[in-house]
């Protein structure tokens, strides 16, 4: 099958985290419960900041704010099953004023299983209303994506 | 705060299923983790179902395939906490000929939660290949709905 | 099969919390996976200490403590499938100075399904040292419980 | 504070399974939620038989049985945090004609967690029989463990 131009690759992405299918994370189908593809995502994100050097959730607590999920999106196009080993691609693919997204996808080896986004609001403890991004966070982020992500 | 137009509103899902948060679905934040949310979709999806006398998987098994979903999206406007009750709405928003969309809505009382959308595809267990949805599936979904779901 | 003389009865139970089987609770042999039979407890703990009309958290850390799970036994004999309804039965066992004992059972009908018993310890929010058990506690659970719980 | 003599210690185990806490598995507290010990627990098993090189479940169902759980047992000493890495000892502690136990403790560097044990009967597929320990199985985990585990 030729490869569908739209659908995000291995290539596209610069930080990868890989873990182990666990047996709780299973259905009776024998394959990953859908919902458990958006755990991967919260745990590659976890991992992307730590691989920024920013410490979640320290880094945004200290400038008073918190990052707070906004929208998800996730797109099921194959199964991961018991055991597997699988690459959770993590890529800003967008630098807000307040908002920022991420764009990630599951892979087994080559083979695209699932992809999707998150889009975070940096939002303040005390009211809720969005801030500025955090600089550090924007400064680290550009340096680290190859492919610089949209801005605004 | 006036509400905005293009939010989904209680009057508008025929089907709600209620349920109350547990402990194991929160986070440290005392609020339900976000993939939770995805797994109150997935129950309501159940009773659903049920409500329309369509007993999942074995009406769809039996008919040699079953729903697969291809696409999960979610939006977070605000969030459940302990020992909460919320409303969980359903509605079959599309039926195609081989795929279908559910739009769902979190409420807290009248307050609007989460909400977003489903879509499945139905294919057949032998070989995955998308096939027609089930007639009774069909016919179930447009008796139930008052809000008659586009076609196609 | 002659009942075995030593394990817990409906009639021993003078509380139970009914709940269904959730797709999200099964593991890939289509039965509940094992360490959600102790997420079942925890729900009933809960529901317990609502019909004794005792506040959980409220009413233990208004007390300046909380009551911390120190042990966990569970004895597995039969599995819940997806769909069922399963009674799980919460009997408070034991009441010591600064720690209880609930017994618990889950019931699918008559069947006894899964069994076991949860020890907590009311420790000090400040110093986690064990402290006298709320005397609202001791009072609603020894006026709830038919069979009197063991004292000591 | 002197170690009690009667809790497990490091060097009673050969084998240790190493994670990170999860965001997913932690409770309102900010700890990890007491049913995840026992997933940690399952995952531990899961990397115990690979390092015994015992493929589960492929190695007992081609014997036509599979190991099922009747009795866990839980003690909770001390909680495991957000982002910790923790260490998962396992050891099999009892090797009967059909059944095992495993010892298992949870440790963050020398301190002791939480700890317990599981017990397994091998079963018939078809009836659901204890049958015996399938042979290579029992060979294995004896030449493994230094510490022989107890016989019958």
């Amino acid at each position: 099958m030729a490869e569908r131009p739209d659908l995000p690759r291995r290539a596209g992405f610069g930080f990868f985290h890989s873990l182990r299918v666990r047996w709780s994370e299973l259905d009776p189908q024998g394959i990953v419960f859908n919902p458990n593809y958006m755990v991967y995502f919260d745990i590659a994100v976890t991992e992307y900041l730590r691989a920024l050097d920013f410490v979640y959730p320290r880094d945004f607590t200290e400038a008073g704010s918190d990052m707070f999920a906004v929208h998800a999106s996730v797109n099921f196009c194959a199964s991961a099953r018991y055991d597997e080993h699988i690459d959770v691609g993590v890529r800003a693919a967008r630098l807000g004023r307040t908002s920022f997204a991420f764009e990630l996808a599951i892979f087994r080896g080559e083979e695209l299983l699932v992809h999707g986004s998150l889009v975070y609001v940096n939002a303040s403890l005390e009211n809720r209303k969005p801030q500025l991004l955090p600089e550090p966070f924007v400064r680290k982020v550009m340096a680290f994506e190859k492919l610089p992500p949209e801005r605004g």
